[in-house]
């Protein structure tokens, strides 16, 4: 027996179901499943995935031979299921042809509605609707899809605009109007009749009046979108196998705008806002799909409650709103009954909420869509908690059904809602850190901590920020940088912080003279209001209210759940026992990368650093040096102590001197004042730092390497603290982390320091305590090197940050100018310093970890970049076998759920 | 029978032999080796080095017992051989003891001389030499060494010096004198017992007075030294097994300073120098060793015309000459005869030029040493030519006789040698690029070339170059600047234009604004005298003669014969048809790296660029670009038909915009006026394209892929400038490279500009002509995933500068803060800019290849960093199966030779 290429489905029957979604594709599969569960669904049929493999290899004859048969019988069924007849033009059936690949592939290939009709067929339809306007509206749209999609009327220079908009515009031009709603019945006559001129002209053939010739063209046309430039393209990304095909789904077209008796509308099984178990949804009568969304009605509310408090929030009386906008289970009872049902039975089918939509023609409902509906991340984790509560998901799933990058949301402060209604956005940046905040303008760290002691709220505005603002940002309620990316320095201090921040907003015209920034054109004064959202990278101008994020039992709930599931430990990238705490309140279960470089900055501190860096012998150096130390040990002492009884991971000082040192002449005076020197010294030794490319220069264990005596101090200061508090009960692991490795004998040198300075403190106090040293892999050399570091390194922490900075090259302070066009052209799909590229950082990732742990079984492997808490790269880190990540203190709820993913996808 | 552990040789007999290398160490096995050809050697005997795997196994006891009866009998040899006794006091025979490993180690085990002397053995053998001074001396050397190697006499604390050297100042601080030889023989009693006294105080015992227990305690601190610290890195480096162990070679001590029949002296069977076939060397009566080296008495020529010579240069008259300083020819003609008989036995026997030692100890001549002598490189290519010519060595071994590097001297320009005896060294920099150079400072491009047009010659002095110093380094002799390591632009330019170059001088205060250079002290003025020696880095104050290298019909004789052998072609990379033409005639088979950015700044064209940085829009740009076409088109056709018949591979544009623009106001308002626009705009423009890090920054084919205009210019100028000399009859072969690629989609994006512009061309006019896409490997993310990219390029070239910045994460702008300390602690043995990094880089380029050619077998490779000339990187892309390495004009020929003995070295 030949093979079964057209499965027809309808009015409670269907050839395929659910689970055939490789042979009829993802929506074929679902317009049969719907069927088959009762659900009522404009009957049609679907041409398999195979077919569409059959059409390139054999050709578009051979393939209408094989068809033929089936679809005529197909079309056939449907003209009897809703008493119409395809091509009749008293009792026309008007279908839609839609493409459905295995995997969705949105807006990659095309639709085509409303065909059938012709100019006979219109008139008939007229005669049967007694509504010209939309009949000649869906010809002429018609018409156009199809010139389009079938009979490729493209642009015939790169140059020119769309044929058919160009007919339109000059339809418009004569007429008189802006809009195309404007268009009279006479000019949407007139651009059928143009369009058909134009193919006439570019083809050379006429536009096609027999629906079954209408109908082939559209199928083929489906198959061929298969194989168009932006579906190869797309494909290719995502690893889509050319084999697999579309399917082609051809479906009977309702209308909800047939007289009062129809209406169309969506709805929701639950509130997609908050997850309430509340149906809820909008529709209008005598109306098409389009207007529920255009605003040219206003739509109504499908249920009497949600009516009554829409009502309410409007300030519309219950009598106004009863009459005028009565709810569809007021207007329609009986509709309204069986749409409740269904959607009721959706539900409990997909056992998920549902977004779906439906029309209702002639006082029958048909349901056009179903699928699983978008929702913020509160609805998301309550809808989650709920569902395994009604014993309708298993814990599993139930972890599984929140995306973990949602419950950013949860976190931070928003916008209240109403006050975002007449806020006016001024620019966009980057989202660099999640959020909302409103405060006064400052331009620089002490003038904001000066504004801030009157307890106003601070908005730090700078070209960008350098760690000499740390304190600036501290008191700020956000950071608002012109420069720089989503790593930038501002970017990953301020999600350390928890800080919203916009960063990158090219539009700001600092000027740091006169106080005052520009943007677009509007001029900010010191002490301005400003607004910034973090979570969509928009500026507004003045105040507007947040409300802070409040954490509910269903957060707690799925948060002990996907610990009960998890392997991947989530440590947090925390300084200060502020930051270690507030991540131990998120479940962090240890400090995967706490730097030191602010341990260095602040007061007497910098003083004693400045020393140092222009110290010309090593005695002088390790005199100030001295003088850091007993600070230093005060700060490790506050952090092992948040984090008592987890693991501890410090990083040596890691960024190049010139951060420390001033680069305007005010502060190089000042300096110069401080030690007793010439100005004239000081600009000499800021100038022997400068370098041309400071990521690539003299930082990070290259320090450590060339001032032994800075890695003895900062040992000294690490384990002295934790002898101190070992005798105060507190449990402390540190592990102290050689920076930027890129030679065994890079780490080899550091890790004798270390353990010598050890061993001498040891002996002075009388006392010890274990700990580990271990080494970043930032480096690629060090990835590809890692059997050999592994010989001397006891723990590996991925720095994926800078990892990912050398291994493309890129320079995250300088990757605007051209990221934006790399994700456009879609050369990137994502960017790397937020989403791990698995292809190239994660194979260094993987091949360090795999020979690392060859040479040494229990090497213990964490990743401390910025991706350690972005879900999809958490799930890598658990696929290459890592023990944990670290993130920043508010990712780690993100990070905890991805890794429980991970664990219980790799069960499956 | 039990193993054999001690071989005697002596007399003409020798238990070992060359070949036994493993067994006996090197040392040993030549020792053996010259007795059997029936050289004189002192005899002795050689222990073995698996001795020394059982003292580290069984113990100090043990071994000896193994040893003793072995020892004793090969002492009593020696004392038949050399008529004295050990531990006699009238005749006492004194040895030497020495380790000897099977891969050479140089410095990193000691040595024992004079062993067998005590308090009373000195007076006998005073008696005996009549020499108390060399006796006393001989004895306090002695207890010095002894007592540092085997008794351990170390300074006790880190900080304190030597305690023999502490004594010695001492004594010479009580003596009133500052040398050591101007110590009385009383002085040198005294320190004798001082020392003992010492090594009593510190380590509880007197010192060894018997020579066997002298002898015992020296073989086993031999033993002992394998495991030392600088014995166990050194061998980590260089990776040799710590089972290999140490032999230990115990030989009679002779002396060359035993009365008018004794006599010491250095000679080499053929001129070091030249090369020429000429016994010479020098020698002294009566006189040790170290006379002859120490310059306190004239040492006298071995031959009586090398002797002729040498009075002829230092002006000293034939009478004087026989009188003073006769040659050992005329003055002991015997002893002449034989070691002109026996120097020439070595060589035929080693078959290469010899450096020998040897000593006449009362009438009785004993070679001491004999090794292949050093020589320079244009003796190098000579005697490896005669010795292939005299039949003594084969074709492969000649080619394996010169070292590629050597080559380089016959390449450049040299300093003359008498003029540098007065020239006074300034300071030294990095020897950026070979050869030597004296000119006239100036600091500005624009300055050189005007200073040039006089004739002078220019030496141009920066801070730093930049390509808009081109024109005035293109003018100048050679190049000097401040800043930047051997990679630098300066550095890079300087060596593909074959020009002297000294970089990263941080000694230099260059002053632009006063047209002044501090060095050290001393200031120069525009127009001042300066001297580079770009070999060796130093700097010399005023004028130095040079003179011009040659090559001769040896050198051309060489590379006849490399070219024969070698698998892997030499390509070139070369920016001008001027360097095109000398790379050929070093015998490059075409162009490997052909960049292109020169083609944008003169003249004309750099106004046409600056438009198109300053354009707003893609038509802009697209009309800046028409006006540099015709230029570019024009550079190209002089590139090709240099070429002609060879394939090259033009680089598309690949530095950041920035570097196009003025960075002061002069040059931006002079580009404001020109541009007819206002200084803001320029200012902002460049202030836009300003970058943090601009190595990381938006260049390479980010450019291409933001502005596809200009790839598509480039590429109908370089297609369009071949099809032009097609009809010239010029075979054009070009391969049109994409730098800086990290993703797939980044080369695809631009291969298809390429591809389509080249239809275009084509089309219009009405010709075609083959041409490769491919793309540089020089971002570590496209060498991880160079499967995927191999999808579409149809070559690779291995950008290693850039690699290895990346693979690393050194900015080669930066590296001298931290190189220097690196390669002083051994953390990097080499600079891997300069010398190919296997392990890392190298790990990359070889996944690469690899991975590569499994998804297109026929993908071309090659490398065109600066690693493409230097020998080792050279042999390890032979390894990887590269196609061709491409390299400086002045690398080639050590490039061909490279490749030769790679592939030599292959094929054993």
């Amino acid at each position: 027996m030949d093979k079964k290429r057209v499965y027809t489905f309808g009015n409670g029957k269907a050839e395929g179901k659910a689970d055939m979604r490789n042979l009829l594709g993802g929506k074929g599969a679902n317009l049969a499943e719907m069927n088959l569960i009762g659900v009522p669904v404009p009957p049609g049929f679907t041409i398999t995935t195979e077919v569409c493999q059959e059409y390139f290899d054999l050709g578009r004859d051979r393939v209408v031979e094989l068809l033929k048969e089936d679809v005529e019988a197909a079309i056939k069924n449907i003209e009897t299921l809703v008493n119409a007849k395809f091509g009749d033009v008293e009792n026309p059936l008007l279908v839609s042809v839609r493409s459905g690949a295995r995997a969705s592939m949105p807006g990659m290939m095309d639709t085509i509605l409303n065909l059938g009709l012709n100019d006979e067929v219109v008139e008939g339809l007229i005669r049967k609707t007694g509504n010209d306007r939309f009949v000649w509206d869906s010809y002429r749209r018609f018409v156009q899809m199809y010139g389009d999609v079938v009979l490729g009327m493209k642009p015939v220079n790169k140059e020119d605009i769309d044929p058919f908009e160009a007919i339109i515009e000059k339809v418009k031009q004569e007429a008189g109007v802006r809009l195309d709603n404007e268009l009279s019945v006479d000019n949407l006559k007139d651009l059928v009749k143009r369009f058909k001129a134009a193919v006439k002209a570019q083809t050379g053939c006429d536009f096609p009046t027999s629906a079954v010739d209408q109908l082939w063209g559209a199928v083929m046309a489906v198959f061929d979108s298969w194989m168009n430039e932006r579906a190869i393209l797309y494909r290719k990304m995502e690893g889509i196998p050319a084999e697999w095909g579309t399917a082609v789904n051809v479906q009977a077209m309702v209308f909800g705008n047939m007289g009062n008796t129809s209406a169309t509308g969506v709805c929701f099984s639950r509130d997609a806002a908050t997850g309430e178990n509340l149906f809820n949804g909008e529709y209008l009568i005598n109306a098409q799909g389009e207007d529920v969304v255009a605003g040219v009605r206003t739509p109504q509310q499908i249920t009497k409650i949600g009516s009554q408090r829409w009502a309410e929030r409007a300030g519309i009386s219950e009598e106004e709103r009863a009459s005028k906008y009565p709810s569809m289970e007021e207007a329609m009872p009986e509709i309204y009954n069986e749409l409740n049902r269904l959607q009721q039975q959706l539900e409990d089918h997909y056992r998920d909420m549902q977004d779906m939509e439906f029309t209702v023609q002639e006082g029958k409902l048909w349901f056009l869509q179903t699928r699983n509906g978008k929702r913020t991340g509160r609805a998301m984790v309550k809808i989650a908690m709920d569902l395994l509560a009604e014993g309708k998901i298993s814990e599993e799933e139930a972890v599984l059904r929140v995306e973990p990058n949602k419950l950013d949301e949860l976190l931070h402060p928003v916008f209240d809602k109403k006050a975002l209604l007449s806020a006016k956005v001024l620019t966009k940046g980057l989202p660099a850190s999640p959020g909302a905040a409103t405060g006064r303008i400052a331009f620089f760290a002490d003038d904001a901590a000066k504004m801030a002691e009157s307890g106003e709220p601070i908005i730090l505005v700078r070209l960008e920020t350098s760690p000499e603002d740390l304190a600036g940002m501290t008191v700020s309620e956000g950071i608002l940088t012109a420069r720089g990316g989503m790593t930038s320095h501002a970017a990953v201090v301020a999600r350390g912080m928890g800080k919203c921040c916009v960063s990158g907003a090219g539009a700001l015209h600092v000027d740091y003279k006169n106080r005052t920034v520009e943007i677009e054109g509007h001029e900010f004064k010191e002490g301005d209001w400003i607004s910034l959202n973090g979570s969509t990278g928009e500026v507004y101008e003045g105040k507007v209210e947040t409300r802070a994020a409040e954490m509910d039992a269903d957060f707690a709930k799925l948060m002990d759940l996907a610990d009960k599931y998890t392997k991947l430990k989530v440590r947090t990238n925390a300084d200060t026992p502020h930051d270690a705490a507030i991540a131990r309140s998120f479940g962090a279960v240890g400090i995967g990368l706490c730097r030191t470089e602010h341990m260095f900055f602040e007061g007497e501190k910098i003083k004693a650093m400045r020393e140092m860096i222009l110290a010309e012998n090593q005695e002088d150096r390790v005199k100030a040096l001295k003088k850091i130390l007993p600070y230093q040990q005060d700060d490790f002492k506050g952090i092992f102590k948040a984090m008592d009884g987890f693991p501890v991971t410090v990083r040596l000082l890691d960024p190049p001197l010139h951060e420390f040192v001033p680069h305007d002449i005010a502060g190089q005076q000042a300096m110069a004042d401080q030690m007793g020197v010439s100005i004239q010294k000081i600009q000499h030794r800021v100038e022997a730092l400068c370098e041309a490319n400071p990521m690539l220069g003299h930082r990070g264990c290259r320090l450590g390497n060339t001032y032994p005596e800075i890695t003895e101090m900062q040992t000294r200061a690490i384990l002295g603290a934790c002898l101190e508090l070992k005798k105060e009960g507190v449990k402390c692991f540190p592990e102290i982390m050689v920076p930027l490795t890129g030679i065994l004998y890079e780490f080899q040198n550091q890790e004798t320091v270390i353990r010598q300075a050890a061993e001498k403190l040891f002996e002075e106090k009388g006392d010890r305590i274990d700990f580990k040293v271990g080494t970043m892999i930032e480096i690629p050399r060090a990835a590809l090197t890692a059997d050999r570091i592994a010989s001397r390194a006891e723990f590996f922490s991925f720095g994926t940050n800078d990892l990912t900075q050398m291994t493309f090259g890129y320079s995250r302070d300088d990757i605007a100018s051209f990221l934006p066009v790399y994700l456009e052209k879609k050369i990137l799909k994502v960017d790397p310093f937020q989403v791990l590229d698995q292809k190239g950082v994660g194979k260094l990732v993987r091949m360090a970890t795999e020979n690392g742990r060859a040479v040494r079984p229990d090497l213990k492997c964490g990743i401390c970049g910025e991706h350690g808490g972005e879900p999809s790269s958490v799930k890598f880190c658990h696929r290459v076998g890592l023990n944990y990540v670290s993130c920043s203190p508010f990712r780690v709820p993100i990070a905890r759920l991805a890794a429980a993913q991970a664990a219980i996808e790799d069960k499956k």
